[in-house]
């Protein structure tokens, strides 16, 4: 990208030791890193109903069970990161904390469960709220896929400007998510309690089961269902990755953040599934299935309970739905702030490319933002934005995290303990290490469950993609540790200069660069020195020959046949067998280059040197110094110099 | 393309010594530049009816006048041609003609206009043929765009394998053609001996007359008529382009082989003509004005010929549809044939790119075939195969061509005449001056008859392009010029090495390739060295720092602070503030690389070298030299040597 677009989709860029400036306050940290959690209640209630649907009507009384199970779980989980908050402030990811307690394969199985799942959150968050919007403007369903693209790009553009203006934007929905259905829940029950009987718009409809469950298959159904509800608990994990981005102290505010965010998270979810059973809201996966015409729209289950709860209040009930529809948005932002700095920690541990290390413009990890908004995309065009499907591939990653961030948490305080003596503290370790502990037992069991009823709905997919990505990474890293060991130098080495140079002045025609790349050569007295050209055309080869006796150079012109009109190949063939001839020698090849001003100016000359000079990059023992030409259009290229400083040290 | 797939496509790459062998006989030269004029008799009756029509039957009479009007300007125009036969054995188009009678400008004129039309010919031809096709199978009608396209494709194939295999496979439809033809001649004249009375198929059809057409009206109508017919013209100077690709006597064979072409296009124009007014032929553009519905598939005027002449033999007119397909789509090859080498010559004069005049594997102008292929295509796709929309544009360069040619022909009879003093040669001469003037001047009179009937029906277009394409020629020649002026050196001027050299040694990290950079740049002596790093993350760069003092290299690290984490920015500037230090002097960086063998290999690493090289060529007094090191991935790149052979005279 050129410079002045750039900079103005991006900001101007930041200098390095502004790096402080982006740090967050708790107030600012909850919108950019619990907008996951938070928002998946918007989703959550309806995913558990739809599955309890299959069985009818008769078994929503089941949600009641699945809607304590999720809440425990949600306890035990948040009370689990509180200690890795404090235990890892520089930042305790599900990828740092089991490298460090458990080893190099499981560190890497958790990095690409994080990894698929981050992608995964763009996806079925942006589509999620896309849903939103259509549930209140039913004729824009049409342009699903093409909104959930628009989203995810402007959500990447923010963040490539940085963290902290993104915070600020970002914390506009997110509060106003929680005021709206706070106040939902205040209109509902001054509604009840003056004795209004409230329904939600599909209570009328029927639902058709697909079949009877009992026995062994009701329990399926019902853990079915609990894994699907299992979606509110995605993202928890955020602000332990994210600690570094605190105000100080880092540990107790994340900490503090994270109860705050387990609060809200809890009270919602429990409010609005009690309001969908006390509402009686019907849900299907296809309208046919409520006896409505195929391809009529449904709103969702929280559109259905905000417009029965607001009752004459419509505005309200758009208020809802626009703030839903921003926070999932901006929840797929959870995902911005914790795959780029994952993705860059891998580089750094060379598992991934390392282009994904290093900070761009804004100080932020460019690369990885861009890397994940086009997974996303690519998830989100190739499931046509459906969220019912895209959710079936979601959650797994998220549980094989958790349960080895909770183990690695396990050993964490094991270590730890063996190294304290103080009996307070040891105390304090062995209650962090029985909560982790729970916490591992916990997920692990939840991960085992939510595999087994999502495997045929589309979780296979994950158990490929989550094993090729491992592979993959084990992979750059093997071939990482290939070059360096091939680079290696012994301390102490010395450069060792090549017992001889033969230089090989390439020529095409007598021009001025002929000429200046002839004097640079010999300027650099090379043990010997040719002018090397390739005949094609024989008169243009007889012209340059006879041009060449005229300047009476001292330098001898060798010229190499070509009956194939190719220029790389026998220049190739010629050097290599100079290179032979003296193995311990090098061969200079010099490339008179003349430069053009112009992009299309390059289209009217020959491009050969270009080819020839890659080529040459792979033949051992020949060295390629371009000697340039700079003609007056290549002089008018501009470039404005920025303040840099050099010392010499 | 890599080399497998091409060779299948192409063929084996020819040597520039077999160049002989793609010499063409009369008999397989005819077929390869005359498909062209030979075709055009396919669609050149039905233009003029669809002219006409606009009057009503009533002015179908007009067709015998323009009917002989167009034979008289076939037998005028292949007269004058004859003489350049003769006048230029080395290939007499009109560009050369123009070029060395009338000097540049016109010379400019006639190749822009030559350039347009070939273009032009290749979408009518393939897009007519495509219709022949259609007449004969209807429900192909909706994949004209795609058919057309596709056989472009294979016309390029084609060429790009060579022109003698070319000739043989276009043999069989032209003369196919030809035979049909007149075989439907034969048919009908047997049948009406027999006292048959012969109708057309829409012979009962009323024409609706746009209007009543009188004086001045019907005048212009009839002009605008024989404009139309005047596609029977195109191609005819095609031979005069391609006397080098005869066998000796070429200019003999030549004359021979256009004289064999005139007398079929005028039989078989003139008796196709007489049929359709026989068979009482009644065509439209548009099937409303023929009372059949709209969208109503409409046969060509030739294919309805041929099922009215042919009668119950059914197979017969199938023969005639097919091989009329096959001549029309290779009618466009006579463009491939003329298109390449005018490039070529318009390449090496300096007023297109060069890469126009290199020949490829098969010793063909492969990048003017593949730049044709393109330009017709995208015709194709702009006027959706629609043939009466893409014809308005065509004839119009043609004449421009032809009155150029002709003109410049008297010019060079005229010079002729001024050193020859034999009375019999000047007797020969002043008949062929007089052939000429005339050719130009009816030429010159249709030229503008054309201009002004179909200017508002789409000519336009081309009065655009064709100057367009001028003022680009001269302004590419312009270029080549200044670039040519620049890089000129005087008679004996000597190479001057600069008077001093700053090696910079750019390091990244201390491994292999930086010592041997290091050690390459002092073994070349220069007056200074020092290596140079830019310091983006101070914990590297310090620890660069200590490894440097730790193998005690005498070569200075000069460290750039990069506040904005750029890399090519701060070396550019240090570079550019040395060279200014002393002008006369040069600097050359040291780039180390490491060379990988597979291109996704090159993903892994950082390719700021590249982008940093591309930037240091356009710094005036600035040599770049990479030192690679070539690891083993970069080892096992394989490539297979072919004979080549130097000679050092």
């Amino acid at each position: 990208m050129s410079t002045l677009p750039k900079q103005f989709l991006l900001g101007r860029p930041l200098r390095s030791s502004q790096m402080g400036e982006t740090l967050l306050p708790k107030r600012l940290a909850l919108p950019v890193f619990c907008s996951d959690p938070l928002s998946s209640v918007a989703y959550a209630t309806e995913e558990i109903l739809l599955i309890l649907a299959l069985g009818g009507t008769a078994l929503f009384h089941l949600a009641w069970y699945v809607g304590v199970a999720i809440i425990v779980l949600l306890v035990v989980v948040i009370a689990s990161y509180r200690q890795t908050c404090y235990a890892y402030p520089n930042g305790g990811g599900a990828y740092v904390v089991s490298a460090e307690n458990l080893g190099r394969n499981p560190a890497l199985t958790a990095a690409s469960a994080l990894l698929v799942d981050y992608v995964l959150t763009v996806a079925v968050s942006v589509v999620a709220g896309v849903a939103a919007i259509t549930s209140a403007a039913p004729s824009l369903s049409k342009h699903a896929v093409a909104l959930s693209v628009g989203f995810t790009v402007l959500l990447a553009v923010m963040n490539l400007r940085g963290v902290k203006e993104s915070g600020r934007i970002f914390a506009i929905p997110t509060y106003g998510f929680v005021i709206g259905i706070y106040a939902m829940f205040a209109f509902a029950a001054v509604r009840m309690a003056l004795g209004h009987t409230i329904r939600a718009e599909s209570a009328i409809l029927p639902v058709h089961s697909a079949g009877t469950y009992t026995g062994l298959a009701l329990v399926l159904l019902g853990m079915r269902a609990f894994a699907s509800g299992c979606t509110a608990l995605t993202g928890v994990e955020a602000i332990s990755n994210g600690i570094p981005a605190f105000l100080k102290p880092k540990s107790k505010n994340a900490a503090m953040t994270l109860t705050i965010m387990g609060i809200m998270s809890i009270t919602m979810f429990a409010g609005i599934t009690v309001l969908a059973l006390v509402y009686k809201v019907h849900v299907a996966s296809d309208p046919t299935e409520l006896g409505l015409p195929a391809g009529a729209d449904m709103p969702t289950a929280l559109a259905q309970i905000a417009r029965a709860s607001f009752g004459d209040w419509t505005f309200l009930f758009y208020y809802v739905q626009a703030v839903t529809a921003g926070i999932l948005i901006l929840a797929a932002n959870t995902a911005f702030n914790g795959f780029p700095p994952l993705t860059s920690i891998l580089a750094q541990d060379r598992y991934l490319p390392r282009q994904l290390h290093n900070r761009g413009d804004r100080l932020v990890f460019s690369n990885g933002i861009i890397l994940l908004a086009l997974a996303a995309i690519g998830l989100v065009i190739a499931f046509k934005a459906d969220l019912s499907s895209i959710i079936q591939l979601y959650i797994i990653g998220v549980f094989i995290s958790f349960t080895l961030s909770q183990g690695g948490m396990v050993r964490h305080w094991k270590r730890e303990l063996a190294g304290t003596t103080d009996p307070a503290a040891r105390r304090h370790m062995r209650r962090s290490q029985a909560i982790n502990a729970s916490g591992a037992v916990v997920t692990g069991i939840v991960l085992v469950i939510v595999l087994v009823t999502k495997f045929t709905h589309g979780a296979w997919i994950v158990t490929i993609a989550m094993p090729v990505l491992f592979l993959l990474m084990k992979a750059i890293r093997r071939h990482y540790d290939s070059v360096a060991e091939e680079l290696r130098v012994d301390a102490g080495a010395r450069p060792e200069p090549p017992s001889g140079n033969h230089a090989v002045v390439l020529v095409s025609r007598m021009h001025a660069p002929t000429l200046r790349a002839v004097g640079y050569a010999q300027s650099i007295h090379p043990s010997s020195i040719e002018a090397l050209t390739v005949g094609v055309d024989d008169s243009e080869t007889e012209a340059l020959r006879r041009e060449w006796e005229l300047h009476g150079l001292e330098v001898p012109l060798v010229v190499l046949d070509s009956p194939y009109r190719e220029i790389t190949r026998p220049v190739l063939d010629y050097v290599r067998r100079k290179h032979h001839e003296s193995p311990r020698d090098v061969v200079t090849v010099f490339i008179p280059e003349y430069v053009l001003g112009h992009w299309w100016e390059g289209i009217m000359h020959n491009q050969s040197a270009l080819r020839l000079k890659a080529r040459l990059l792979f033949t051992p023992g020949v060295m390629v110094t371009s000697v340039p030409y700079v003609l007056s259009s290549g002089k008018k290229y501009k470039y404005k110099e920025r303040g840099v400083k050099a010392s010499s040290k």
